[in-house]
């Protein structure tokens, strides 16, 4: 299933103890289609306050049912901030998660002397003047295959630290920057601290050189601020074509910025 | 005060006895800056769910501010889904309402198979086909001073039913279909009725000829369905140059559509 969700109301897509999580959601209004308690595995957790744009996930069901009914009845036991786009049976040996082969993801930053009541969760705000210029030539040393060790969470549980970034692209209309990056795989809070050391240049705060040198010295601890959640959305999540998963093209919420 | 506003979880603009109002919102914010109970007078009173981009309105205080706390001040005031654009001192005979000499709206339609969670409160859906050509052809006709008691509601109390609606233009981007419409001034609904005229002729379920048979007739009984109320945005309100009102140009949150 691919899966769109407004991340603001939801402590992140994983289950856990104190707080409504995306999956759970997700899970019982499955399972009311399915007649049967189930367990959906998705391509990337996200956490709270992130966006899901292109999300996927699978499960097991014996159910027979059509893509349409998989869609609609689940879109039907849904709350408002979680949507299905689309539904389609896969192959046994498909994972969500461990099947993908590439991760798409967006950040939205909104420029301007005053907060934005209609962006206040799905931009993150910055009074500061961002300069386009520096942050291109300081994402270009980022692309390609690195340690990136300087840019994940200190909790982060990736057996390595190696990740290939195969585009980083900053692109500006009015007031709002939107950085787009594509990768085979991302490191937890990953995208955040790529964005928040890449705003801090755009501010001036920092020189195009640091991320080339956040990248030599991997360390965390030498690395800059995690960008705030709200900008944050998981766009898309590549597999292979034997898969022949539906790609929903001007369908994204997105494609008009 | 130019003022941002969520309409989602208002009753509307106005004040009213059961449910929390924008004006109601906005006016204890500035009291608690202006150190006094005080009235707002808004350019366009919006209905229940609809969106504030460049909402207009003016108070009168003997309290001596700069035009930075007024912002910031009634900012730190206000919840997060309403929020001052900027503010500036008016001369004495400055109404935000009777003073307006154009107002301009936006209607955002998107146009998917399944619903959005993103774009929920944000724009009205519709999983049927919309043709933009004969829309434009229909949008045409309503252009120009036209007696337009078909596009409002039975409880309008404006005492004319003629405006002139100085330009309506239909954009599509992606899935996303956008109104975009300035007029002297519109009668109660006249926006919502305009987006439901237009998108059954969008769908094939109207002729093209539908709005200018519609202006003949004079007859709101005989007119279409009002579009929600959530894909309606008040995007701006002209004033005499002699006001010397500031305008915020793309920090405007749509303008990125």
């Amino acid at each position: 299933m691919g899966i769109e969700y407004d991340g603001s109301r939801y402590s992140g897509w994983q289950t856990q103890h104190h707080a409504r999580s995306v999956q759970q959601t997700l899970e019982q209004a499955i399972a009311s289609v399915a007649d049967h308690a189930l367990r959906v595995h998705c391509a990337g957790r996200t956490d709270s306050g992130v966006h899901g744009l292109g999300q996927v996930v699978h499960f097991d069901s014996a159910a027979s049912r059509s893509e349409r009914a998989w869609v609609l009845g689940t879109n039907a036991n849904l709350p408002d901030d979680v949507a299905v786009r689309w539904a389609t049976p896969v192959a046994p040996d498909f994972h969500a998660r461990f099947s993908a082969t590439g991760r798409h993801y967006r950040y939205l930053i909104l420029c301007q002397p005053t907060r934005s009541a209609l962006w206040r969760d799905r931009a993150v705000w910055t009074h500061r003047t961002l300069q386009a210029a520096p942050m291109r030539q300081a994402a270009a040393a980022l692309v390609g295959r690195h340690d990136f060790s300087s840019f994940r969470a200190l909790a982060c549980q990736a057996k390595s630290p190696v990740r290939t970034i195969r585009y980083l692209h900053i692109e500006q209309r009015g007031a709002f920057f939107e950085l787009r990056v594509g990768a085979d795989g991302f490191l937890h809070h990953m995208v955040r601290n790529l964005a928040g050391v890449l705003m801090a240049i755009g501010r001036g705060d920092a020189p195009v050189s640091w991320t080339s040198e956040l990248l030599a010295l991997r360390d965390r601890r030498r690395g800059g601020v995690t960008a705030p959640p709200q900008g944050l959305y998981l766009a898309g999540v590549d597999y292979p074509q034997r898969f022949a998963l539906p790609v929903p093209g001007d369908a994204d919420p997105l494609s008009v910025l």
